[in-house]
């Protein structure tokens, strides 16, 4: 099974795809998406439509993504969620199976404990995919932690 | 020139269409968008599909839309925000012009009175644009007043 994860934001989303079979877990691909407009409706079009073409691309069977919630920046906060509106319209539209999760789930799943900093994600996501290390930007491994996230967790949740 | 005003939320969306023809408005349609679905992905789908089909029907040359501020209920807000991005998302596709305001802008705009309540800027709405009264829901009426403020404050606005 061919599962997507998401981080998501405004400016960068990350993403990544694993494999599952007979359990083992490998890494097909993953990386950002850089969105470089300055306004944020012109943002959320570049979102829709750089993502819609990802989801094309990648042809995932299920999806994760990071759950929103409260920062101290609410007005960040307000700005993330209609990007988050944008991305769950085309995961939607593409008639996928999505599953939402949030930080703390995501760190226990993947780490088996739920407060581990972003170093030790970065760390465990590697070991279980088998490969020596994530390179690029943080938020792309996120993603992955994500996918794996969904892996495991997904059983447990109705569609 | 054609507006459409468009009061956000996540399971009913008030619209309202005016035209202005030398300085004076005239009532095209308005009416709300019912979104009966039980999951909030599933609203912003049908959100999504709803709105893209009214602007379609609609055809406007420009959209005002209500900025979103804090509300106590912050789980709400994130909601809303959602919907709001996958409104923003489909009026970008449209490649319409956009034009966001403050509740107490459109307010201002239309009764001369930043605080003015919902009866007072029905009635307003109703005054300017020559009809006895706006029937159905109080969502429909704000898009109005909505738009009408579109037509007061767009040109003070840049593109």
């Amino acid at each position: 099974m061919k599962i997507l994860g998401v981080d998501p934001g405004t400016t960068r989303i990350g993403w990544g795809v694993i494999e599952s079979q007979d359990g083992n877990l490998r890494l097909l691909d993953y990386g950002t998406l850089e969105i470089k407009s300055l306004t944020q409706n012109a943002r959320l079009l570049a979102l829709g439509n750089g993502f819609r073409d990802l989801l094309l691309r990648v042809a995932p069977e299920i999806v994760g993504i990071e759950k929103l919630f409260f920062s101290k920046n609410q007005k960040t906060a307000l700005s993330v969620a209609e990007a988050r509106g944008v991305l769950l319209l085309e995961i939607m539209r593409a008639d996928l199976p999505v599953f939402e999760y949030r930080p703390i789930e995501i760190k226990q799943a993947v780490t088996n404990y739920g407060a581990a900093d972003k170093r030790s994600v970065a760390k465990m996501v590697a070991l279980l995919l088998g490969v020596p290390e994530i390179t690029g930007h943080d938020d792309a491994s996120d993603a992955l932690a994500i996918a794996i996230a969904t892996f495991y967790l997904h059983r447990n949740k109705r569609v």
